[in-house]
């Protein structure tokens, strides 16, 4: 079984590497699973429910957020009635939508997708370990899910490789997102489940964190704002991470870097053939 | 001219790696010029002067540090009489040792190092940008220096790409440690830099940042402290980048990922034939 | 009904202002409640079971924690064994010990004491807002409880107010510690419940936070520890606030600064008469 | 010589308490000199020049700020024109206005007044004590100046406390500001220096640091935010100390607290007569 997995979509430049690369690659490669973190696509701060539909007709199956999930106050609606849209699962008790869900594959398979946020150098949420651990008790890999995958939205690389190691052999992909560039450490652990710090962005690399650089920089200098952040300009990376996924056991057989277009060295994955 | 930097040297598994590879790598890729950040080469916490000997022995022409400069009170004593040996620049004016210092590479190039230490998430000091500043303006590149390699030791990705684009044209190399973690955003900007979010870490990756993993768990599991942190004891990657220096200009022709054994993908720079 | 609560005991001195007064105050003011946090009794950091018989011995009936709590390690132990030793309730599941529990006062009042920690600038833990509410909502104000206390231990001003808002009209009082300084913000809320942001400390105020001084100085002034951490050795103040509770409602019919002997304002409640 | 220091002005609530209690103030207890801080005065955020000129009408003589100083932009161009108008010392070279001046006061002395910002749990800065060291060097008391004032704008106690002691003997007064909750703390250090951990803000205490308690509270609770922050429209609290200064000295002979109206304890210095 083959999952797909791509990084923050930034701005127009990562909707327009999603929409122009995703539904060929879905297509050639047979992909039967594809998760997107959404979380900066529209304009870099969250997202509409159009950006969200147009993601989905690309191909995503699921996506994901992280602490931007509600920067477009429409989220507040939409989030309830868009089981593919889904939120960090520690937000409070109350928060609109869904953080965890159970999806079918196009290959027919259960995924259950857990999209959940750090504590360290993050805003504070809930237990991130301990709302995994629910998850996965409530629809374990072998049992209810044919593949479990987490998107573990953080910062601090410690937190990330801490969850990998606290599910390993218990769900087949623990990947990081929100620092917006791709790591590459990725393996997979003694237990079987594939890892990547982070996913890295879909969006333009020319830029801080896909937002055109001349603003950050400048705060960096001055300590004070001159602008608002609007998102750079240039063409777009479609960046993650591809899983080669053993039907039997849900653990991961294989994992590979993908990194198609823009400025960043282009990788597709060897076993995509 | 070819440089080699290697980053965060991790524990016994981190020295062991970079004792039994560099001396090969330097000498059949005539490397020019090696920096290694060895901020945790000492059971994970500082660098002691042995240490850093064996280091430099190894081939070294550089170690570089960072938060941990000085977590071995030896090295408040040895920084002053080692001039292969860097702190961050920004630390507090009086602090023991120097933060960027001229080296002789073995082509005769004259290479400027600058360790400096980002802000976002780390500890409170003086301002790196202004430091970097500083530092570049009394040995500009194509004057006083022909090469000059910026180690930026820091967590936060938006605080190193906005350090890279300030310096972009103006530097050969401005390269990310402390996150333990290689990124795979190398590339050249458009100003001819070459640029890395983080070199990753010479250790164990089978680890939390290559230190025994079941503390760290632990910790994020209870908030409570168990046991002390120690280095994991697993075999070590090699962890770096590789750029080619365009000896004219100082500025980058190329630059790729170097990982070499442990758990990370395998990679040699193309371009070191 | 009498209540009075004292702030964080830092070291010696603080121990000994509370052996040396605390015995009278009960007796002379016929105190009915009194609640203290040792969070850094023993030396600076956490408190070991002899000094907890030593406070309560003194005439405390509960004695609260935060971040320290568990400093000394023979409190994981204890804790589960001493129902008046409070640890932050809002701690993972699993911590050895309680956060809340219910006491009667020498007037016979049931007394709800809930020790809570904050978590703007401190470690990540669970949501304390949730976690009051849990815990007021199981034994609430006029029903299982004739008063109820609130130790929020936190550094933020903001997340304390908010809290106490939270709570205005269901608790007899929200009193912060953790930061080491009282703070003159006393008040009655427009619900009826008291209010103070901090309670101070009972240490030396000749310090910085009760230890001495010399090292914390020398630590903001290099960035590099030179020693440990430890008590002031001066006189301590006794330091906190009394409250006057309407038996009939839970709510606080008064409250004023105590602070007692050593550097500070000398101030007794004029309600004690 | 008689000194007063005011805590953050927040809002209408803020302008309007200094506005009518100020004048009667100085002119009744003949003060020689007042420092207010101003950085929350334009509607919760920053300050405009109309506000700083009533401000200065009202009878202060200098008004210092803080992370706050641009908030207003208009902030950017009149901070240069400004004499009176601080911001802190150590904000970037570059920054506009100035962080530290000399006044003569009413009585004819000269007094130095710095405002700094803290580090810890703040914005990052450069060296605010290295920056003090420069400002009181440059013009030391006894010398040029007859009167030193220090406005610590900062988070944490632990970093006011510090700075207190670095300048204990040297400087008239350290006062934080920053948290807007006063601080109970006041004394003379062993050096002659008077202290205070915060002077607290001049606002609606009925608040959340003198903001509509109504959002602060929601966003604890759900972490979304749901509308701007708005000052709270409630009667204001002067708040704030008093210093008694010695003019041979131009070191503290008392110090005490001021709190006028609104929701605080009502405080005047046992020294005004
Ligand atoms: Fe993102
Ligand atoms: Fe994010
Ligand atoms: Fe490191
Ligand atoms: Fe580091
Ligand atoms: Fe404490
Ligand atoms: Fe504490
Ligand atoms: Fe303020
Ligand atoms: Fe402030």
């Amino acid at each position: 079984m083959r999952l797909l997995f791509l990084g923050d979509i930034v701005g127009r430049p990562g909707r327009a590497v999603v929409a122009d690369r995703l539904p060929a690659l879905v297509e050639r490669h047979r992909l039967d699973f594809v998760v997107i973190n959404g979380e900066n696509a529209a304009g870099g701060f969250g997202i509409t429910e159009e950006i969200l539909q147009d993601v989905l007709d690309a191909g995503a199956d699921v996506v994901t957020t992280g602490n931007h999930a509600f920067d477009q106050r429409e989220a507040l609606v939409f989030a309830e009635r868009q089981p593919r849209f889904l939120r960090p699962v520690n937000f409070p008790s109350g928060t609109p939508g869904r953080g965890a869900n159970l999806f079918v594959a196009r290959n027919g398979a259960r995924v259950l997708v857990v999209n959940v946020m750090g504590r360290v150098f993050m805003d504070a949420l809930d237990d991130p370990f301990a709302a995994l651990e629910r998850e996965i008790s409530a629809c374990p890999l072998g049992e209810q899910a044919d593949a479990i995958v987490v998107d573990f939205h953080a910062e601090a690389t410690s937190e990330k490789q801490a969850a990998a190691h606290y599910l390993d052999g218990r769900v087949t992909l623990v990947v990081g997102t929100h620092t917006h560039v791709p790591t590459a450490d990725h393996r997979i652990l003694p237990g079987g489940t594939a890892y990547q710090s982070d996913a890295g962005m879909c969006g333009d690399y020319d830029s801080v964190l896909g937002m055109d650089k001349e603003e950050p920089v400048r705060r960096f200098l001055t300590k004070i704002p001159s602008a608002r952040f609007s998102p750079a300009s240039g063409s777009g990376t479609l960046c993650g991470l591809a899983v080669e996924i053993d039907e039997s056991s849900g653990l991961a057989l294989a994992v590979a870097p993908v990194s198609i277009g823009g400025a960043l060295e282009q990788r597709l994955p060897p076993f995509w053939g």
